[in-house]
């Protein structure tokens, strides 16, 4: 139906006719001279409707006369020269001068039009209109480069596509299954999969060595801020493979991608970290290594402190007391450190205890703060000491078990790093590695895995994992970048017996593990190699390179955070007689 | 953890240590002289233990000599040339002579090993065991260069791989949805996609040009021989084209495609046939066209005739009267035939006549056939002209409505070539256009759409639609392939009001249409594009490339045609509370 895109016209086609199609970004109607900016997804041209003694001018006038935002067109013309030349745009040296304009689909009065960012809502409703915008088309490109960039590396690595079911077995471990009846099995369901876990490791026991799937996985979660119910996943498992052999492979496939689709060079090799070096330095396991701050552990130098918050905790056995210093913090205001309290207190803090330095040459004198009334000289000296405090800095104090400070001062770090613009520029990715095998789950009184019940542990001796499940490290790993947790895995457990120690230290009985997992149980006995894996978040990825905050802009119809479809208005009422297919009824309402 | 595949050791490494990974293929044990097959994902190679000074030598004997089937080790050793050569595997030529023998995990006793081909049921339940197999790796990696290819073809020309949502709303259209209650919108449903039919149309209007996906799909329909709960298919559309655009497209993508997978040169260009066409000759719109056999109407001649079913279905207003000519049939056994006319049964036939044509040059006499003595000398003869049967051959008759007497003939034309041996060898694409638009639903009173209600009729004018329903030809056109309809598409409607009558005509009144597709109807009223696109089923073109008559050999994890997955026991029960949070509850038996 074209000849060209509109947004590729350019110098080398003056004097040739060209066939566009595409939408109209803005009409005007200058009195019988009309210029029309034509749009399609490469970009924009001008068109020129103008008097001229051609046959049908007459015809192209009129219908130029009328045109309206995103009218739908087929323009036949005359590639020229442009006296007005517009440096904005690609094809901006050049006009078409039109000799035939079809008009393909009026468009009706728009709800919005493409030049307007609505709100969130009307976006999401009329999604077709949203996604013309050339910021949107920008970004789902992005996206798109990104997936098409992994595949061409892994497939020319010998990775093997291969796709696993998204209707399976219901799973206990983990965010909730969306739950799907079956209707040739009456009171049975299907379940969507959090992730591809278990098939790919059977892969691996299948003989099929190196795998990958862009992979569609399923969390029946109250939506956070950017979370999607269904989300994008690259999954990847190698057979006979150790920590490095994953860890390196993926790092350079990283690298690789980055450079390719946005011209991105991350550091080589990425920086590695323990959790636990993670957590003393940064509050976090996943740290964003673009903001300089770190926490000071200060429980010895106030274990005999008057302030009993302090030298509770520092005597706790599981207690922390840790310090952060602001930088020019002692500009802050009551109100503003009143925030941050408040901030600290979202993430589980039940105070804030803060101390400005006004000015350091006055040791006592020069310090203001409702808790150095506390603190002897010694102590105020050496906390400044410690943290590098200087004039004109403030310092904020977390003092809770070991946990709950890192959460509230971790998030309080990132919080000040922004606040005060000490986030640098770029991109910083990590290893984290070395994590806790087991948490303890104080409500639940057993342990929770901390990866997934399939992660192998440090130790192949499953008495000594037995002996020391409190303090055992497994062999997982997250990659972080820029305080994001981008991808996460580990090596597996590839015995069959120490897979049933771990599902009997996480609670799972017996009878429990051989009804959900005794595939995998059984499977693991018929020689399975060592294996392990990793899976990358492709949303997220996809939205820090399109450098948007929320993953909802790197996906074409996403639901919002009240788990609908405003465009199609899913999920909605289903006729009784058709659940009843299904062997399914709504709950009455208790 | 390996310096080599197994399967790739070659004369070239003859001299050098390598250490390997696999399974125990088949170990035997001579008496103090042991060899292994060690077998991954590459193939076979044969390792030696034998007696030797080497350090280690007796731990490396030990190990040996208790090995079994499947076994993973790991095994480093020397390579050298083999005095017995194996010529047929790749590896012949070489053997490796252990100098360490690692058992990385033991296997228990088999369910079967990988020489057997059990039943199904057990392959399904072990599909680790079952995929070890080099002949279901070979199928599986089919499949996987397949999508491979198809990946890279589009990639390299500009189309877009867009995901769409997997939980989205339920249609009315066509097979089953599957349908997955909301923890958030109590009582309300997402349903699983059937195609991402409206999504891509949506895509196309929100600027995308070109789009692709290779899409899961899910249909609940009870599972035929050979369908699944969920299928793969490559989804495509293009904005802005006309049907050959789309045709000349991704025929020039499947010829590129079977030549890089498996090395077939398929016919440039494809041949052409009408919807009519291909009822009329091979009474399917999916010929095989390797089956030489076509039906020959005879209407005309027996109009007159005595054998009333024949004259009433010849004078029918939507009857036919067609013969099919089966060489050599004249040695069928009465048994033969009564066969045939039973399998003609399950697809409609009422009955079906025959005659056997024992001697051509001797008229009447050389006829043998329950039906002749209805027939005159002249239709006799005519009827011979017209099959072009001659002696040694027999004719079978179908008469019925068109529709009917189509299908059993045209499943009987399958039969007759495959029990005769009139398939030809190789590949037979063809396009099948001009599709009735409506197919009259005699029990529903109502038409339905023979492709979707989206697909345009090739009239623009909705009255001239609506006053020659019955007969108007849509803009839908199959890629057929060796009797399989392997792609399916049209141009699509991109005007509302075409649409709108469209529903009209399909019995969807204004108030369904606007609750099931206002979404769809509302963008087509802002600047809609001409558009249209086409779905290939991946799982059979894979199967076809395989060789294999099942779509479950290139399929990682099946499920049965009673929609179970054996290996992991889905669909499974679910306990009342956790159907309670999403606000369902399993229905009373009735």
């Amino acid at each position: 139906m074209r000849t060209h895109y509109c947004g590729l016209v350019d110098e080398a086609l003056i004097g040739q006719t060209v066939t566009l199609c595409g939408w109209v970004d803005v009409a005007r109607n200058l009195g019988g001279l009309c210029f029309v900016d034509l749009r399609d997804h490469e970009g924009i041209v001008q068109i020129v409707a103008e008097p001229s003694d051609a046959e049908g001018n007459a015809e192209v006038l009129a219908t130029a006369a009328h045109l309206h935002y995103e009218d739908c067109l087929r323009v036949t013309g005359v590639v020229r020269a442009r006296h007005a030349i517009n440096d904005r745009i690609r094809t901006g040296k050049v006009e078409v001068v039109a000799t035939r304009i079809e008009v393909l689909n009026k468009a009706e009065p728009l709800p919005f039009h493409a030049h307007e960012n609505p709100g969130e809502d009307i976006r999401l409703k009329y999604r077709y209109l949203d996604l013309r915008r050339p910021e949107m088309q920008r970004m789902m490109r992005t996206r798109i480069r990104l997936v098409q960039a992994l595949r061409r590396w892994l497939d020319a690595r010998g990775f093997q596509d291969i796709e696993t079911p998204i209707l399976t077995k219901a799973t206990p471990e983990g965010a909730r299954d969306f739950l799907v009846p079956a209707r040739m099995h009456p009171g049975e369901f299907y379940a969507l999969p959090q992730s591809p876990q278990l098939f790919k490791q059977i892969l691996m026991m299948a003989g099929f060595d190196r795998y990958y799937q862009i992979a569609r996985c399923f969390r029946d979660e109250a939506l956070r801020a950017d979370r999607q119910l269904e989300f994008t996943q690259l999954d990847m498992e190698f057979a006979w493979v150790s920590e490095r052999d994953v860890q390196d492979t993926v790092e350079a496939m990283i690298r690789d991608v980055f450079r390719e689709v946005i011209g991105v060079e991350l550091a080589d090799p990425f920086p590695r970290m323990t959790y636990a070096e993670a957590m003393r330095r940064f509050g976090s396991d996943k740290p964003d290594l673009r903001i300089v701050l770190e926490l000071t552990d200060i429980a010895e130098l106030v274990k005999g402190c008057e302030f009993k918050v302090f030298a509770d905790w520092a005597n706790a056995a599981d207690g922390r007391v840790v310090a952060l210093r602001a930088p020019g913090g002692a500009q802050f205001s009551r109100k503003q450190i009143d925030d941050y309290a408040a901030y600290a207190a979202r993430f589980g803090a039940k105070g804030l205890a803060w101390m400005k330095v006004e000015d350091a040459a006055k040791g006592r004198e020069g310090i203001s703060s409702p808790i150095a009334k506390f603190l002897d000289d010694a102590t105020l000296d050496a906390i400044l000491r410690a943290t590098h405090a200087n004039t004109g800095d403030a310092i904020f104090f977390g003092a809770a078990s070991y946990k709950v400070a890192s959460d509230f001062m971790g998030a309080l770090r990132l919080k000040l790093g922004k606040d005060l613009g000490l986030v640098e520029d770029g991109w910083k990715p990590l290893w984290v590695t070395d994590f806790p095998m087991f948490e303890w789950d104080e409500e639940a009184g057993r342990f929770v895995a901390l990866h997934h019940p399939f992660t192998a542990p440090a130790v192949d001796d499953i008495d000594d994992l037995r002996a020391n499940a409190a303090t055992a490290v497994s062999r997982g790993y997250d990659m972080v970048l820029n305080g994001n947790e981008i991808g996460g895995g580990s090596i597996r457990i590839h015995r069959s017996d120490m897979q049933s120690a771990v599902f009997d230290l996480l609670g799972i009985g017996r009878e429990e593990a051989e009804l959900k997992f005794g595939f995998l149980l059984e499977a693991l006995r018929y020689g399975a190699p060592p294996h392990g894996g990793i899976a990358f978040g492709i949303d997220r990825i996809a939205a820090l390179m399109a450098g948007t905050e929320s993953i909802r802009d790197v996906i074409a119809f996403p639901k919002t955070t009240t788990a609908q479809c405003l465009m199609t208005g899913a999920p909605s009422p289903i006729p009784d007689e058709q659940l009843a297919e299904v062997h399914v009824q709504v709950r009455p309402k208790t």
